[in-house]
């Protein structure tokens, strides 16, 4: 991405998590130029008849910032604009970082092409007789472009052992749809004889959406699945300790627990099943820990083969670079050599609760869906105006396979509330918010940048 | 500046109106961070006794937007926040910039150790009781650092005749304080001669902030101030045409008028003393139009000799490229050899109104200045808290030599009104401003970016 | 009520819609002062630990103001208080209109003591920790007692026959428990054989609250339920026509139509129904206008018999004065006289879902209760706190037996969604709102009061 | 006023400070409904085209309440309305309160017709193209005429003595224009040969008001100015002690102090010379205490008399009722019979700064007046509409003659800010703010209310 454009680079780690090559903050201003433009039109006259109480728009900042997610803006008189309730979202769950991930093309001019065409198809709200209105509407679709024309070329890193790796596009995978951009992976079939692709989180999140949305509109077709798991998180899906982000891992964890761990492996057999549906052969990379015991791992092996993975196998690259992990890479290239038999879990033309309910109840095995008020009301809009035919990204909480965090292993009997529905329309999808899940974070009382700093030999400290 | 830190590279010009090397968005980020930390604080307990209504620290972003001068934020319920107004300016008014280019030291260690001083300092509100409370209290100045740390290596450029050129940190002279970094020049000064470095707008705004407060921290000493004019800016001083951006220029401002060049040239007059107060030569460099006639430039060297300028000499780069300025580089080079006596306008121990006056009085040319209510509570607090003993940065039009646009040439008899002042207590100043300035601004009817696009081969269009 | 006390006295009619003696003024200024009372003690260091987000005590105007149904108030600095979230509610929704109505006493000292004791108990929120904060704690009971000392006095008026009647109180049937005072009923029985007291349209709301909340309160207990009705409402619910406030009726409403009749009649069925549910006998009153036919006389008649009702009998009071209603008169007093089995629908310590649920089920004739989120949060507050031992004040459209004014007749199989409950402590019951139900109404596009005015000779005009 | 209409009644003086017959809530409720008219104008498609923005009409409630000064109203989406930034004053301040004080006519239907005529000229705020929007414009002021006809109707009292007085209308002298109504006064004239009206506080505020507003309307020419003060607070106003509301007196104040009395008697000689100024005679009354000594009894009747007045005259009606007051009712009407020559401080046609700096300069004794931005724009936009002929009824602290009231005695030299205009057309004039006057009130820490209750005989407590 961004300025520079793309080129192999080694960064140390933490400038990852900092600006890198700037994508990111080009998602923000692309987005927030277009917010402006929203109220300016608002305020010179309105000539679109933009209906303010229709506007769906928000602002984003890469920053936790909770204070933001509803404000009033225009305020302090005539010359601040129209006076309007929005708020913020994190740089993350950004249509326009969507759009950025999902810009197809097969050189740069037809992927700038598409990503032009895409940000002019984004809808920020309707007039006031229902009538769609875009960022092309608004004549800023062009400047977003400008403002992203760097930032579609992937970035291309390499691992410590030299081997290419690229890094491009930020959506969350609970907040967004969680995987890195479609012409990464084009470049990079192109590179190379075989792609690893990230999917964030579970296959109730990142997979489910890299089948239904990434796939659907790269028209890649994917030879296996790689389910990443450890004993450790397995065991506590079987009811023992807990984890904390900040804090060290509980005793009990570290202890041999075969109970434990047969019963929170119904998780990981739930994914499984998962990938599964679409017709994937599955390998199960268990990242490798020296807690974990040899019957432990023989356990995790034999339940990942009756749920029918191709194997788990054991992941050791913290510890040994590649070398760690050269029977897994045979086990993916072996499942990768076999008949692809890919589907995705719906089509196009199914209804927007339909659609939501196949997912609900076949990935993440819920019994079925409730809709409050805001949800019912779109629907019937979005139906009207078409958006119908539009993929599903669920925004939903990583920590479960069911929208409540709290309910841990393979949850049944459950039902999945839905909050409000947005539409992405430029990227591409709907965007139920199953229960509470918000899209801009907040920050903890002591917050994770509060303990970090540069030494007097101007080194950060504090990142980890 | 920014992730890949800085190195000399050929970029197209637009390019620098759009991320360049990131360092607006570092700035931004960090800025933003610290605002949520504010926010964070008053959401959990609110620990350090922060009064909300005392809080001064707003939220930047980087585009023009009207709506968020002035918003009110965690509205929506308890998990949003404390409901408080406050708004965002836009990212060249941030304290963080000014900071960016005023951060001083002999080298990458010191200078990064300086900055983090100076993002310590900053001052977001106060307690209850009236104690300032500051990013360092907030213990979120180390992770503004990290943020920041490679924003402060100055971006080297070539020009089209390879020659090298600085690009660093973006304060405008009317909002802020209008001067590139400290630690590009003293990079420059390293590696060459002559270093001409830029102070924004005339010699009421970037100039006189160059000298009262660039040049009182760097402690570098300017050998010879270059005042630019145009012949036309001069006659539209004169009260002949009107420059109106984004519009061809009127034709009367084409043709020959002496009268009104003579007459506007009072303008340029005042520019030169001021220059000459601060004991440095000046030379003045009058970009050539081929609608200037040789006895407008005639005239026009005639005024700037009789005003105490060493010389008025034509530039013709745009047309010729460095050639066309050889006799202006000797003239400058010649100037340059003289014996400095330069010095400051006010001393640190002037109390804040006497700086402010002697500034209006004495640059702008006007009889005295007025406060509102807002700033003389602000005055009052800031003496007793000893930010008295900080330089002033004026927030002015530079459309005029007062704070009023419509005053052209050289104005007199007026009084200057002060609004508010705010202290930028980390880069190291006090913050007036004059009449309606502000630190936000707004799109126009029909914004610049409407016109921008990328045409069929993927090239930009629309940016100039 | 109010300043003058209780005195007959001929008005004419419209001043009852006016101000009359000044209750609803009363109640307006004492529920708004504690109102005040909430935002000083925040403003003044906060000194009860209330939680602001906790605060459910609003506003009340006497006016239709759908813009104050959502504010923030506090703004515009230090001195103006803490920003908040809040709104208005109509006067008629006011918990302080609810205790005027609900205080009870068996003289003047002794009412005054009640009333003196329910407003202290109001609940305005919470401390931090949870614990309810009253108007006691804000020590603001006394000084609403002394605003609303006169109020509380039943104000007594004649009919055009000279016969007394009191008019005292006016909590809307569907926002609010809908019924005169008691103290009004109380000196009534002390003057007269009879009391006719009414309750706010039909059995599923003033009759029910009648029951269940006066009647638990009051101790008194009704000998018998007049249920009023008019032929052309009934044909409405059949199906025929609609009735549209400020429009001339139908003209198939004025047109015999006994299938109509027939079919809508099952609506009046349902609701002598739940009187008898109460135990207690029903007579139906029907309004009778001149386009009634004595087939559509007769067939109502049949119908109300049928159900279990004593009679149906015409009231033509309109246009005969006393004289048009002897027959319901006597079968009225002959109802009272038989003996009474008066029950309430449910006991005190039924939970909360299950009182909500049977009155859903048993009056409406519905099927459940969905809670959305909101409500589920309340329920389980309200038990903790002990308030689960109120009776429920439902606040329902009053244009359905449902809780959507769309389903005519006797609507079956609907379920109703709880939005939010709030809690009249002071008043004594829980306050659950129904679907879309607003505590605040707004106006139309031609509001009422645009048809109003006095003409040359000081007349009010425009009124009906 | 209200419901009850005109009749003579004794009731308890508490009664006085509550609801008395309910003008006040009238005015109340019918200020508010226009405020609602004003805001439901903008929800139905703003077909009147009013501006936002240009809404200087707010809403009323007569309850201390900080918090409403400043608010947004029209949140929470559609339903509720657009938007908007707006605020409460007290109902003493209120436009419509003034109008009901200033109405005029020889009867009920003349004085109908002008409160009709006047409510209909209220202006609210002006079209997008600066046209005025008046109440009759928005088709209200019919309606509020409608609750405000009764309201008009004087309302009469008797003294403990049985002396009529009338009590009618209640707009404060500091934030209003303080005095009763002209209607009153009137009625009066027609039944008794001298009548004695109350003007607010002092020569500054009420009695300025009475002679440059009340006179102007009511075309009524007052033969005498009875002037009230005390030993004490003159002594407070040289210097001694500090009045503190809620506090009992300081010693200092009820011991003898001759040249105290004499320094803080320049305040009684400036609104001497004030009332003189008009041409009227004027009669001191002091009001007695207990502490006062004969010296300063005499003192004050010399230093009455050098300035000008027809003597100073003790007044001890608090302990001998009207005989404590024969001497000093004697006086009045010898000074009532004397010529008059009354005239106004200022001609209609004078500017509006011209008509504010002879108040300033002519009654407070200031050297001139300062304008605040929002103060130059409302005056320039005024006297374009012609509101330039209406004269000037200033909002002022009564606690000094200047507009700080830390200024005691008579103060010299100081200059007033006028920090905005208001404009009251229907009353009929403009409203300007000196300083920080407010018109809303807070409550204290410990609010007045807080001590009133009811004790067990059902006696109000705590109301003094």
């Amino acid at each position: 991405g961004a300025a520079g454009g793309g080129y192999a680079q080694v960064v140390p780690f933490e400038d990852i998590n900092l600006h890198l090559t700037g994508d990111g903050h080009a998602v923000s201003i692309a987005h927030d130029l277009l917010s402006a433009f929203v109220d300016n039109t608002l305020y010179h006259g309105n000539p679109l008849d933009l209906d303010p109480f229709s506007i769906t728009w928000t602002r984003v900042v890469d920053v936790n910032d909770r204070a933001l997610r509803k404000i009033t803006v225009g305020l302090g008189g005539k010359e601040n604009g129209v006076p309007r309730e929005t708020g913020f979202d994190i740089t993350a769950a950004s249509e326009v970082m969507a759009i950025l991930a999902l810009v197809n093309g097969d050189d740069e001019r037809s992927a700038l092409k598409d990503l032009r065409a895409k940000l002019g198809r984004i809808v920020v709200g309707t007039t006031r007789s229902g009538k769609p209105v875009t960022a092309d509407d608004l004549k800023c679709a062009g400047a977003m472009t400008v403002l992203m024309k760097d930032a579609i070329k992937p970035n291309l890193l390499q691992t410590l052992e030299n081997t290419p790796a690229f890094i491009h596009a930020g959506p969350f995978g609970n907040i967004a749809h969680g995987n890195n951009s479609i012409l990464e992976d084009k470049v990079a079939l192109k590179l190379n004889d075989y792609v690893i692709t990230e999917a964030g989180f579970g296959s109730d999140l990142g997979m489910e959406k890299f089948f239904d949305i990434k796939c659907r509109y790269s028209g890649l077709v994917p030879n296996a699945a790689v389910m990443v798991t450890t004993i450790r998180a397995l065991k506590m899906h079987g009811g023992v300790g807990k984890i904390v982000a900040g804090k060290p891992l509980p005793d009990e964890l570290l202890r041999e627990n075969l109970p434990a761990l047969e019963k929170g492996a119904a998780n990981l057999v739930k994914h499984i099943e998962n990938a599964k549906l679409y017709g994937v052969p599955v390998v199960v990379a268990v990242n490798h820990f020296p807690s974990d015991t040899d019957r432990e791992v023989a356990l995790i092996e034999q339940i990942a083969r009756d749920a029918g993975a191709e194997g788990a196998y054991l992941s050791d690259v913290f510890a040994k670079g590649g070398a760690g992990a050269i029977s897994l890479a045979e086990a993916v290239a072996h499942a990768c050599n076999q008949p692809s038999k890919f589907k995705f879990l719906y089509q196009d033309d199914l209804p927007i609760k339909e659609k939501i309910e196949r997912i609900v109840r076949q990935i993440y095995g819920g019994e079925g869906v409730d809709y409050l008020p805001a949800a019912e009301q779109k629907i019937k809009a979005y139906t009207e105006r078409g958006y119908d035919k539009l993929p599903i990204c669920m925004a939903k909480t990583h920590l479960s396979l069911s929208h409540d965090e709290k309910l841990k292993g393979r949850p049944r009997g459950f039902r999945v509330p839905i909050r409000d529905i947005r539409a992405s329309v430029g990227a591409g999808f709907l965007y139920p918010l199953c229960g509470e899940m918000r899209t801009m974070p907040g920050l903890g009382s002591v917050p994770a940048g509060a303990k970090m700093d540069i030494d007097s030999e101007g080194n950060i400290v504090g990142l980890f």
